[in-house]
């Protein structure tokens, strides 16, 4: 890495864009921003050190010219701009072209072929055809509930089954991430927004089916379940007060299935008053495997994985990849 | 890996090849044995089902000609010989020359820059030239107290230092288990047998600068530190009685330090009096996390590490590799 940095295009400067980006920016001796996209005209023309926060300026300046920064030259753009594969696709399409590989934090990307098949089979062969790499990833999904599992088989003969269950704290997260979770709502008011996919966390079927993949596993079915998790006392955030009974975050559950047989079942809780935030998991098989894990924060490690994983990428064979398929990623 | 199976020489059928073997042999889709070295006279001419404990014959036989089994069409050799690089090389030189792809126990492998840095360029030297990987693995060196700590730093945007603690119950292992670790010995002999390094695990200074190798660090130290788990009550494993007072066990450090800081410390306990077997992992860092891990078997999990990595090895770039250069390891 020392020999020669990394050119970045940053594409999408919300708030999780801005966190990856002041990741890369720790470590100026492997990454170099070289330009930025954002359509917000309150970003556009500012230098990226202001948009994201960091104390010297980059000399990169935001532009809402796509097509004028793609064409600069660079080896990596971070893309941070939606969840949904079929709403960033023609983004990706355009950077692909531009001859650059690509770590997004689209949550359905961190393994499009769960529920957008076809259009991750276009991706794969346009990014071979313009030989760059292009991976989805962040802390969830992309590693805490699926790669991270996965690797921790790697210590077992055989696996029968795989349960995770991740808690989050939401009490302290972005007032975005407590409305997506439906805090302070009726539990009716939940359950419509829920069966309008308004409420949810999106990647749950991505990560059963990228543990599917890990382990070489053929899934018949994928399901996704969801719940409100309601609030036994009065909670308050810096956005929201729950009263008792009303709606303090959501409960999600993922399961895969194969022969009627539960194989992978994952348990999301995100909830402002989750009592502790922890990740656990439970790997059945030869041997049998418990792991807890304390620490893994949601905004903080999602731009961490990204961050981390933006050298894999670069170094990485081309096509459409997933966290599975890529060398262990670390902090460096 | 349903497109063809992989063919596979084993080279050394001492307890823990046979159990890489039997392994490999859980994965028929994926795996053939097409030959078998072993010097040992009561093995040489057996089919390898006898020797490894299959109850059906594989049709191939144990033979002690190397070089006219490492001359048969084969992708990998499984190696498990030896535990010292300067060792085992001679072998590891033959099989490359083979062209063969090789995964090995030697535990000095799983990291031979640590302690045989020449060694180690010369023999990735030669594995790029005749366009295969060699990678050294098992449970520890190799995954539960390096590799896996590299992963779990992939959720931190900083990492400051790395803590890992790895208690082995050693009551239930073979015999040369227990007495490689001291057990029943006097405090007295066991420190003149640890001084004279007859008395030890292999491997901590391999790990500590792997973990440095997966973090980007370049440690200005490595030290190790043994010392004697001494029996608090009377203890009786199949093999040993110890009373209180005599040696039940080791206890060794291994630290790596940068400009006179820890900044890696792994502590490893292994005796037949352990309380309870456990993984434990500190990272501090941006976020702190904490890992607790339960079920990680020595031999169990060292057959798998060595089968789950088989199928990586064969597909990686040519040279020496180690564990933090190979795609997510899993059982598949």
């Amino acid at each position: 890495m020392a020999a020669k940095k990394i050119k970045v295009i940053l594409y999408g400067l919300g708030p999780i864009g801005a966190a990856c980006a002041r990741v890369l920016a720790m470590r100026p001796a492997n990454y170099q921003f070289v330009g930025a996209v954002d359509l917000d005209p309150n970003k556009v023309g500012k230098d990226v050190a202001e948009v994201i926060g960091l104390a010297e300026k980059t000399g990169v300046k935001v532009s809402d010219k796509v097509g004028r920064v793609l064409a600069r030259d660079a080896q990596l753009v971070v893309h941070a701009t939606g969840s949904y594969v079929k709403q960033v696709k023609p983004q990706l399409i355009q950077i692909i072209q531009a001859g650059k590989n690509i770590v997004s934090t689209c949550e359905e990307l961190s393994n499009p072929w769960a529920q957008n098949a076809s259009d991750a089979d276009e991706l794969n062969k346009l990014a071979k055809q313009y030989r760059v790499t292009v991976v989805g990833t962040g802390i969830n999904p992309g590693y805490a509930m699926d790669t991270l599992p996965v690797a921790l088989t790697a210590v077992c003969q055989q696996v029968k089954r795989v349960r995770v269950k991740r808690v989050v704290d939401a009490s302290q997260r972005r007032m975005q991430l407590q409305k997506k979770i439906g805090t302070g709502m009726t539990e009716q008011a939940f359950r419509e927004a829920a069966a309008k996919q308004e409420i949810r966390h999106v990647g749950l079927s991505e990560s059963v089916s990228l543990v599917a993949r890990g382990l070489g596993w053929q899934l018949d079915q994928i399901q996704e379940r969801i719940e409100p998790v309601l609030a036994t006392r009065r909670v308050e955030t810096e956005y929201f007060t729950v009263e008792p009974g009303f709606v303090s975050g959501v409960r999600q559950w993922g399961r895969g299935l194969i022969q009627g047989e539960d194989k992978i079942i994952l348990e999301l809780e995100m909830a402002v008053d989750a009592p502790e935030a922890y990740d656990e998991a439970w790997i059945e098989g030869t041997p049998d495997l418990h792991s807890l894990i304390k620490g893994i924060h949601g905004d903080i490690s999602t731009a961490a994985v990204v961050g981390n994983t933006a050298r894999r990428v670069v170094e990485a064979k081309p096509g459409l990849l997933t966290m599975v398929d890529l060398p262990v990623v670390s902090a460096r």
